[in-house]
C-alpha cells in the first residue's frame, strides 16, 4: 500500500475534544471520525487492526469451542417484555417502530434474542453444552457519549451465550472463557487484570472483568502484583488491621471543641485516622435509622451499604436532629433509642474506640463493644484502599485505575426461566437453561491499546493488531533512494510482511513525524547516504532505537521480526 | 468440527413459509432461523460461508485499490436532508429517535455519512481518486418482506463509493468495479449476467445490474449467449423484424365483428401476430391523449411509456369514449382529432398495416404512413423478448429471470452537489466530487448460490463458499471404522482441509440424509467393509458420483481437489 493512496487525513493540530490521549491520537492520526455525538467511523487504518482484533478473538473463541453465528441488530420487543428488561432498561436502550407498529429494540446484548432462538431446538441435555457469539454493532444511547471509542452509542462487541445443563459444565465453560480473554488481552497487547465485578444491567451471580490500566480509566482497581488478585474498589473485601484509641481502656469522655472531622480528632489526640473511629447515619429502604461504624481512615461503601440497606440515603441536617444525633459527634455509646447500631467487621477485636459521645464537642476514649455499647449487627462495610492487604495473600495492594474491556458473567437461569427456555435432563424433566454471557468491547479495546501505548510523538502499535507493520520511508521524491524503497516495501511485502509505502513528495520531517504519529511498529528509512553504504535505517516505533542494516539482509530480518511478534 | 458438536439444527419437514428452494433449504439444513418478519439468524453454517463470500469479496476490492473502513449504522436525518431523500426514501427507511430527540436514519446505504465524510478532508484533485468500501448490516423495512433472504429487513451489503476529478476517472473505477463484480460472482459459483439497469432510488446515470439466473429471480432478463449482451426486459432496446399486413397495398376497410383482440385479428387475416399493429390509448402526465402502436406481437414498455409521457395511464372506458375511440378497434387511419400519435421505431419501413379503423368492428389492411396517416413522433416503445433480435449480433436472445446481486451505479455529482462537497481542481476552482457508488448482498449472494446450486435431496455447495469441504461420515457408532474415520477427519484437517466429521450416534440413512441437505461439496464414507479392503468411499455431492479411493491416498487426494476448487 503506498502512502499518497492510503485514505488516512492526519490533523496538524490537537482536537479540542478530545480529552483522552486514544481519543486525541485515533483522531489526529486518521484513524476514526466523528459522524455525530457517539457515533464514529472507521478510517482504513483503524478499521485494520479491528480485523486484527477480531481475528484474535475469533481464534481465541473457536479453540474454546465456541461457534459464530450472527443475530439480528433489531430484537422484538416482545422478548425484552418476556426478559422485564424492555422497562428496566430505560433510555439507554435505542427503540425502534416499524411501518406495522411494532416495536424493536437495537440490541445493546442479545440475551433474549439467542434464548429465543435455542429455545425448542436445543431439546436434550444430550446437545448440551451449545457456546454461541457473534461480532457485531451494538447500541447504547448514553447520556453523554465521550471519550471517543470509549464510551460511544454504536460500538464493535464480541458477545456470547453459553447453554449448560448442569452447574459444573457452566462453570466449565466460563472458566475456558476466563482464560480465552486472559489470552485476548495478552495477545492484543493490553496489560489488564481480571476484576470480581459487581453484574450490572445484565445480572447474575458470578462476573469478572478484565480491566485494562490505564490511568484514564473509569474504575478505582486494587490489586496485588504478589498473587494476582484484583477487585474493583467498590467490590473487594478484606481484612484492614486497625489501630487502638488512646488511654488506659476505661471509658472517657474529652472536650473536643468543633472537632467535628476525623483528621481533628486524630490531630488531637496525636493518633493515626486508624485508631478513631467513623460514624455515618443514615435512612434504610425501610425507614430504620441506622448508624453505620467505619476505621477512621476507611470509607463506606456504597454497593455494600445498598446491598445491606436497600436504597437508602445519608441523614439530612434535619433528620439528624430529629434523631437526636448530632453531626461530627455522633458515636456508639449513648446512641438515642430506636437506632440501628452496624459496625465494621474489622473493629470486632479493637476494644479501644476513640468515637463521638453523642454530645456536642465531646468525644469518648477507650469506649469498648459490649462494655459500653451494643452492636446490633457486625458487617462488611468498607471501601478497599490501595495499601490495604490483599485479602488473599495479606500484602499490601496497589490501586490503579482500569478501562472496562471484557467481562465474563454466570447469568443462571435469569433469562431462561423468565422466558421459558428449558431442556430435558436425564430423567425427561424439562429445566431452564444454565447459561452464562461472555462480552469483548472490540472497538473498546482498540482504545484502551492506543491508551496503553502511546508517547508525546504518537501510537506505538503492539505489532499483533498494527494497521501496517513496517513502513518503509523513501527520504527523497525520486531518483534511487526513491527506487530502492519501492523495491524494499515490495520485497517486505512478497515476504508477507504488512508494509505501507510512504511514497509522499513530502519532506523527511513531516514523514518521519506523520510515521510517529500513526504508530507503525517499524520504520524502515531509505536515504541516498545509507545506500551508498549498502545500509539502510531501521527504526523501532517503542524504543526509539535506531540501527543502521545491510539492504540486502534487512527484509529477512523484519520478516523475521514480525513474524515473531505476531502471536 | 464434530458434527455433535456442530450447532445446525436441522428440520425434518419442509416449512410451510418458504416459497423458494434457498429459503426452505436454508432453513432445513439448519443455516438460518427467523427472529421476526424479514429478520434471520445466521447460524453457524451459513456464518461460515457468508465470511468466505465476504472474504472473496475483501480479495476484489483491495486488488481493485478499494479501501475498506466501517461507518455507523445510525446515520444523522440531517445529513438525510440535505441530500433530499429523508423525505423521498419513504417508509423503507428505518427512523430511530435518540434520547436528546434528535432523529437517525438506520443506513440502507451511505451515500450521504460517506460523502460527509469525507467533506473538507478530500480538498485537492491530488488526493483524487479514492475508492472506500464496507460490509455492514444494512436496513429497509420492506412492506411485505419474504423469501428468506432474498427480501429481508435487515441484510449484509458491501457497499462503496468512489470520488474522482473527471469523469475518465470514474468510468474508470467504474469500469474496475464492474469486472471485479464479474469475478465475485464467478467464484462464488454463481452464474449471473451483467445487466444494463434502471438506476432506481438511489440516482445516477449509468449502471449495471448483476442478476444471478434463477427462476425464482424477481426481474424479468433477456441475453444473448453469443456476445455476451444483457438487458432487464424492461430496460432493453433492440431492433425486430415486423411482417407486412395481408393486402395488395391499398387502404381496405374490413368487416371484423367482434374481433377486439391482436389474437383474433391476426387468426381472422390467417396472419402471424407480428403482421398486425397493436393501439394502445393513454393519458399523458400533461393531460394529453395518445395513441401508442406498437408491432402486435410486443407489448408497450412502462418504463419507456413513463420516460416519454411522465405519469401516464391507460384511458379508462369513459376516457376512450370521451375521445372518440373504440376499445378493440383502434388505429392511426381516422383517428378523432386533438390525439397525438405515437408509433414505435420498427413500424418506419412498414408499409401495408392491419390495424384497427376507428369504427366498431371494423379493421384496415395496407394502411400506410404519411399516404393515410400522419405519425406524430416515432419512438422507442416496446418490451423486448426472448426471440427478439440481439441489439449488438442479431441473434436470437434468451429470455431468463434473475436476481440482483449486486450493482454499480455512475452517481456525478447528484449527492455532491446537493451536500457541498468539493474539491479544488487544476485551476484552484472549487468542483463537485463525481462519484460512483457500488453494492454488492452478501446475504443475498448466499441465498442466490442455493438457488442455484440444489437438488431435490439439499444445497449443494461450491467448494468456494462452502461451509465445510468435506464431511467425514463414520458408518459405526464405535470400533474401527469409527476410529478410522476420526482419524482421517484430523488428517483432512491438518492438510488444510475444512472437515466436519459426522460422529454422531445415527443410523447412516440419517447421516446421508443430512449430508446431502447440508450440501458439502465431497463425503468421505467410512465402513467396516472398505477398511478391510484398504478403501473409504469418496461421493461428490454435484455430481452423486462415488469412488472407493485406497485409504492412505484420500487425504492427499482430497486437499488437492479443495485446493484446486477454492479460487
Amino acid at each position: 500500500m503506498k502512502m499518497s493512496n492510503l485514505y488516512a487525513p492526519t490533523l496538524k493540530e490537537d482536537p479540542a475534544e478530545a480529552e483522552l490521549a486514544s481519543h486525541r491520537l485515533l483522531l489526529r492520526a486518521g484513524l476514526i471520525r466523528k459522524q455525530a455525538a457517539g457515533l464514529y467511523s472507521y478510517l482504513p487504518l483503524a478499521w485494520r487492526s479491528l480485523k486484527k482484533i477480531e481475528a484474535i478473538v475469533r481464534d481465541e473463541m473457536d479453540a474454546a469451542g465456541a461457534q459464530e453465528l450472527l443475530m439480528p441488530i433489531l430484537t422484538d420487543a416482545e422478548l425484552w417484555r418476556e426478559s422485564g428488561r424492555w422497562n428496566a432498561y430505560g433510555p439507554e436502550l435505542m427503540r425502534v417502530t416499524d411501518r406495522h407498529d411494532r416495536e424493536f429494540a437495537l440490541g445493546p446484548t442479545h440475551e433474549e434474542t439467542v434464548t429465543d432462538l435455542i429455545t425448542n431446538e436445543l431439546r436434550s441435555y444430550k446437545q448440551l453444552p451449545v457456546n454461541l457469539y457473534q461480532i457485531q454493532d451494538k447500541f447504547r444511547d448514553e447520556m453523554r457519549p465521550r471519550f471517543g471509542l470509549m464510551r460511544g452509542r454504536e460500538f464493535i462487541m464480541k458477545d456470547g451465550y453459553s447453554f449448560s445443563a448442569t452447574q459444573e459444565s457452566l462453570q466449565e465453560i466460563y472458566d475456558d472463557m476466563k482464560q480465552a480473554y486472559a489470552n485476548i488481552c495478552e495477545r492484543c497487547g493490553l496489560r489488564a487484570l481480571p476484576v470480581v465485578a459487581d453484574s450490572g444491567q445484565i445480572g447474575g451471580d458470578t462476573s469478572v472483568e478484565f480491566m485494562a490500566l490505564a490511568d484514564a480509566g473509569e474504575a478505582a482497581l486494587v490489586y496485588c502484583d504478589d498473587c494476582g488478585f484484583a477487585a474493583d474498589e467498590e467490590a473487594a473485601t478484606t481484612s484492614v488491621e486497625v489501630t487502638e484509641g488512646p488511654g488506659d481502656g476505661t471509658l472517657q469522655k474529652v472536650h473536643t471543641p468543633g472537632l467535628g472531622t476525623i483528621e481533628a480528632v486524630a490531630a488531637f489526640f496525636g493518633f493515626p485516622e486508624n485508631g478513631t473511629r467513623k460514624s455515618l447515619a443514615l435512612i434504610a429502604e425501610d425507614g430504620t435509622p441506622v448508624v453505620c461504624i467505619v476505621p477512621g481512615d476507611h470509607e463506606l461503601n456504597e454497593c455494600k451499604a445498598e446491598h445491606l440497606f436497600g436504597a437508602y440515603h445519608m441523614m439530612s441536617d434535619e433528620e439528624l436532629e430529629a434523631h437526636g444525633l448530632h453531626k461530627g459527634f455522633i458515636g456508639p455509646v449513648n446512641l438515642p433509642e430506636g437506632i440501628r447500631l452496624v459496625v465494621d467487621e474489622n473493629l470486632r477485636t479493637s476494644k479501644k474506640w476513640a468515637c463521638g459521645a453523642n454530645e456536642v464537642d465531646y468525644h469518648f476514649t477507650g469506649a469498648c463493644p459490649d462494655r459500653d455499647f451494643t452492636v446490633d449487627e457486625w458487617a462488611d462495610l468498607i471501601t478497599v484502599h490501595a495499601g490495604d492487604p490483599c485479602p488473599h495473600c495479606g500484602k499490601p495492594l496497589a490501586g490503579a485505575r482500569g478501562i472496562e474491556v471484557s467481562q465474563v458473567f454466570q447469568l443462571g437461569t435469569k433469562y431462561s426461566e423468565a422466558m421459558g427456555a428449558t431442556f430435558a435432563d436425564e430423567n425427561g424433566e424439562e429445566k431452564p437453561f444454565l447459561m452464562g454471557c461472555y462480552g469483548v468491547g472490540i472497538s473498546r479495546t482498540l482504545a484502551a491499546v492506543v491508551e496503553q501505548h502511546n508517547d508525546e510523538n504518537g501510537i506505538i502499535w503492539p505489532t499483533s493488531i498494527a494497521p501496517f507493520e513496517v513502513s518503509v520511508i523513501a527520504l527523497d521524491k525520486k531518483g534511487e533512494a526513491f527506487d530502492e524503497a519501492a523495491r524494499l516495501a515490495d520485497e517486505l511485502a512478497a515476504a508477507g510482511v504488512e508494509v505501507v509505502f510512504d511514497d509522499r513528495a513530502e519532506r523527511p520531517g513531516v514523514k518521519f513525524a506523520d510515521n510517529d504519529l500513526m504508530g507503525f511498529p517499524y520504520q524502515l528509512i531509505v536515504g541516498k547516504r545509507g545506500i551508498k553504504n549498502g545500509t539502510v535505517e531501521l527504526k523501532c516505533r517503542a524504543t526509539g532505537e535506531r540501527e543502521d542494516v545491510a539492504i540486502d539482509e534487512v527484509v529477512a530480518k523484519l520478516a523475521e521480526t514480525v513474524r515473531s511478534e505476531r502471536r
